[in-house]
């Protein structure tokens, strides 16, 4: 498959990223996701205000992993990665400038907790943020006494749905990512694909599908247990309607999961138990789309809201971004229901009661 | 709701039952079956033939739980029912006899392992045994080094459909179950029933439906973690469309759940952690058939197959019984999809994603 | 080993006990108290004032199973035990009464909660309570956003500490108790016995020592994690010193242990997984006392103050028992130290480093 | 506390260092060895020879993360690391040749499955080896059939013993590492670093005693019932001897492990749940030498073969490497029994029964 409008590969070095670092997300009611993030998940709050929560998950030193914003429409504000020195932030504006996106940097941070950063909306419309600086806060991985029995103690990754994932997979590549993981046909249309910067399998993910739109992030437990807790609490308080997909465990990254739904829609994954991924010749897993357990490994239905909703991003006025079809074949239009079509073996013509029947 | 045909209560005493203790299923291909119980469940062998495998899980010490017999059409030949002395053995053919049922007594029992024992075609129609006889064999509790990671450690339950709930409810209750939990409705219809006489949740229960016919058997494990293998190494194995349902949470019984379908469609659960049940004034726990916690605890939704499935059981002559139809509202249609309903929270008007269109 | 003073066998019926319900315990300082039971084991709260607190673990339906009341000494004031039906209380009551035990009936009960009752000076210096009646408090199953990540469930057990194991097993085993359990040599001293009413492996266990002394109370959890939270959550709060042995595997039970001493010395187990125990033919198991496995299953070594310490009992006059010496030999003298003797295999001359070597 | 005779620190690049890879131990029973590295702990056998064992955890995807080799003599041959590139092999020899040390340079590798390396006798005495080009085998992440309940899943870190930590500490800052924890007096004394190169607490560590040595090789578990299931299946197997200390939490690392010996004596771990240290400003934690949950969060005492035995390292010619006592304090020495002291409490003069009497 050609992308017919590759992003050129500039010239400059690129800034070396250290891992996904925070998202910045407007809500449009921050009591109601307060009570979601804080009351509910179990997020350790850095500080608060009438207008925002700075939020981390237990074994986090940095001022905050999540920053919930007040604000009229639910989107994404920016998505932050944290580079390696003050210079790379440099290097990451030169690099967007050469790219001829829109940037814009602050010497005093963008929020709170965090100090020179820049802000770029990038070649698939993506509000990216790059910083160095930050207040570190203490790490409590040691406190079990606050830890809940479905305590968070890391972010792990963000998800990203853009139309072109070859296009947006080579603009990563080129920007210091690696591929681990991807979902393809045998026509060669990629439908997603897992980057990474640190040593698991993702700091983000291309979703193939209309975008730029955010579809997750995620925050990891140290065991499967604390995940299950984490539904079970949501049925004690009558809101398991806030779960949309699993627990499962996936087949791409091999980590258990569960899918939920903050008050204004936003995605959060709950992760566990991926692989080691820093070796450079590190093997990259290509899942057929039309492996049935390839989204779960035990083939249970993937319900169609998580294919089809995610969240508007914003520029750098503030204002959502245009949200652009996809051209190439949808990952539920070619997988699910009676037009679609999975195996859970390839080759077998028996086709159980899983597969088309359950959704 | 009146039950139009009540099974009336014997004068004679009824036998002091233990626990439900094995049932007896017939299988078309024995080679298979062995695979998905032995190689890929774990069962122990403790013996078996051309034609006949005993198997147990590992906590157990009487001779098998399970008997898979080769035969031409599966079915379920007997659910047996451990008593508490010899006496219990002729308390129960008495019992039976009174009420007019069909019974059969076999001093050197029906299978291998188990001695004096009566069968009996119960009023429900099912082939219930009753036994007190029965080599011991090595409990495996400290046998780790046998132990899979999905470990199946006792045998917790029996599940039977009939159309007639609360006929059945009536009759088990004379033959001393007690109910420890069911689904009822408004105007008084009951969906299903659990009944206990060890101090677990059920030692059986009682499915609405059309029956009698067999809804599953339960085996249990020592924790959440052994379930979720299970489904992993289904996966491994490239069988996961031998998983039905779950995992998940029950809000009946509060236990972790799997549901799997072995090759001739007979449903075993997998299931862990309820709670104690031994006092006579246990409180028993009644459900709303609208209240979709009630089945998945976190809302997940029931597939079809689960309600509408179930095996055939046998008559004393190992013909199968007639099935007859449940006149009483179904509780998968008065729960799924456009005519069902269901709610999170009672009282809700906001229907989330999760209700009639997850399925 | 003759028993030399036997308990006689009354003529009259023993009440039909159906568990250990609760503990009445007598300690020097509420507050320190019920920051252990309440802020670090979490048990709830059924009710409290300013000399006693009545607690209980998420899955109980009666009042409570331990009350915490201050007093001068620290000491057991009751051990009891719930009984099938009002009656039993009567038939407590004469068979103590045959065998010339002091008793004291209080038709409103001795303590909240609690209805008509009888407390005994029993044979072995114990103060036993029995009862029927007994308030229903909320079981908290279900309610997953009360519990903490190292939730107790259920009471599983008593352990009593008394000079004459074969004596006291004996006299309970006419009250109705069956042994499942126990440790012994070649020469058929008995040093511990485990006797079970409910279907675990234990409502009680008798403990070669100076006695009558209570050894602990036991509280079980679901899962394996749950107790290693306990000790994490006690190493963040800088009280490790409270763990007193453990956590590890019993050989005895196959259960999952940890011990901790509350603030006056009271030692408390955590425990789960083990064994149904519910038919009349269940399997006893005897253990060498010399097995270095029969305490722990990884062979890691006892404590001597596990051996050595215990708590007063009262008797119905709130004065202390006096503690009589064990005759027979020590569990600790035996198997602990220069003088001791331990093996990991029977008949192996290699002994490494864990035998003798890590006290 | 100042170092004698510092380790220059070279002009030359040092090699980009990814991870520690593999460990060449020489084993005296290849039987043996083999019956606990993969009968019990489970390690997969990438080949295997009369004289050579070639072993890696299940989410391995190089050819081996541990040798067996077949000698006269218990030791280590190599801790051998992997590089970024090949050219950092070549960055790896100039440096050790600038610092004076021995080298060997084998284009095809010291053993199978491994390409051109280059071994060292590095300053502190200890068999390095440093290599890119290795063979692929298959990843079995997903191959759950094949995993048991114990099942390792990573090769996590190395711990070498040297006398003086500080000096060591330098020169692996030097060619690299960073300290993320560390143990000291208040006099400067350390007693131990933990070093990393990948993203976890440790890819080796330096422990204070007599040396070199080789203190243990660590593997990594998903869960901490994996590890449980290890001293379960070794009391199955009736040998528990093999477990030296644990299962315990950490308080450096924040991990849970578990200390099982060979059968040649060499020291595994079995570990699992540290902490992210990617970034460059990762907080270092410094533990007081006499803070009693350092070692064993839960205070859980150490046992003294912990401390004063390790495994004897070779040299390049396979000869054992003479150790060198340490003369800084020995940890043990200030920490345990009479003589030593520590806290669970910093200042609190209560001395409870685990300081100074579990040992």
């Amino acid at each position: 498959m050609t992308t017919t409008n590759p992003v050129p590969t500039p010239t400059a070095t690129p800034p070396d990223i250290l891992r996904c670092a925070y998202m910045d997300i407007v809500v449009t009611d921050l009591a109601r996701s307060r009570e979601f993030y804080v009351d509910i998940l179990g997020l350790v709050v850095t500080e608060e205000s009438d207008t925002e929560i700075y939020l981390r998950p237990f074994e986090e030193f940095i001022h905050h992993n999540l920053v919930l914003r007040l604000g009229p429409i639910a989107a994404v504000a920016a998505m932050a990665f944290r580079v390696r020195s003050p210079e790379d932030v440099d290097r990451a504006e030169a690099y967007y400038q050469e790219l001829g996106c829109r940037t814009e940097r602050r010497p005093n941070g963008f929020v709170k907790g965090i100090g020179d950063s820049v802000r770029v909306e990038d070649p698939l419309g993506f509000p990216y943020e790059f910083f160095f600086s930050t207040e570190h806060v203490e790490r409590l991985a040691w406190r079990y006494d606050l830890q809940g029995p479905g305590a968070l103690v890391r972010l792990d990754h963000f998800n990203q749905v853009t139309p072109d994932v070859g296009r947006g997979r080579t603009y990563l590549e080129d920007l210091g990512f690696r591929v681990t993981e991807d979902i393809q046909d045998s026509d060669g249309v990629t439908y997603a694909a897992w980057m990474r910067r640190k040593d698991t399998v993702h700091d983000t993910a291309l979703t193939g599908g209309n975008g730029p739109r955010m579809h997750h992030i995620a925050f990891s437990t140290h065991e499967k247990h604390n995940i299950i807790y984490i539904c079970d609490k949501l049925g004690a308080l009558r809101k398991s309607d806030l779960i949309e997909r699993g627990p499962g465990r996936h087949g791409v990254s091999n980590a258990f999961y569960l899918y939920l739904r903050d008050p204004d829609g936003h995605r959060v994954e709950i992760y566990t138990q991926d692989y080691y991924t820093g070796d450079p010749d590190n093997p990259v897993v290509t899942w057929d789309v039309h492996d049935n357990q390839r989204r779960d490994w035990w083939g249970n239905p993937v319900v169609p809201s998580w294919y089809t909703d995610a969240s508007l991003v914003l520029d750098l006025d503030g204002n959502p971004q245009p949200v652009v079809a996809r051209e190439e074949p949808s990952e539920m239009a070619v997988t699910v229901g009676a037009d679609g079509f999975s195996y859970t073996r390839q080759d077998d013509t028996e086709h159980g009661f899983k597969l088309g029947h359950t959704l």
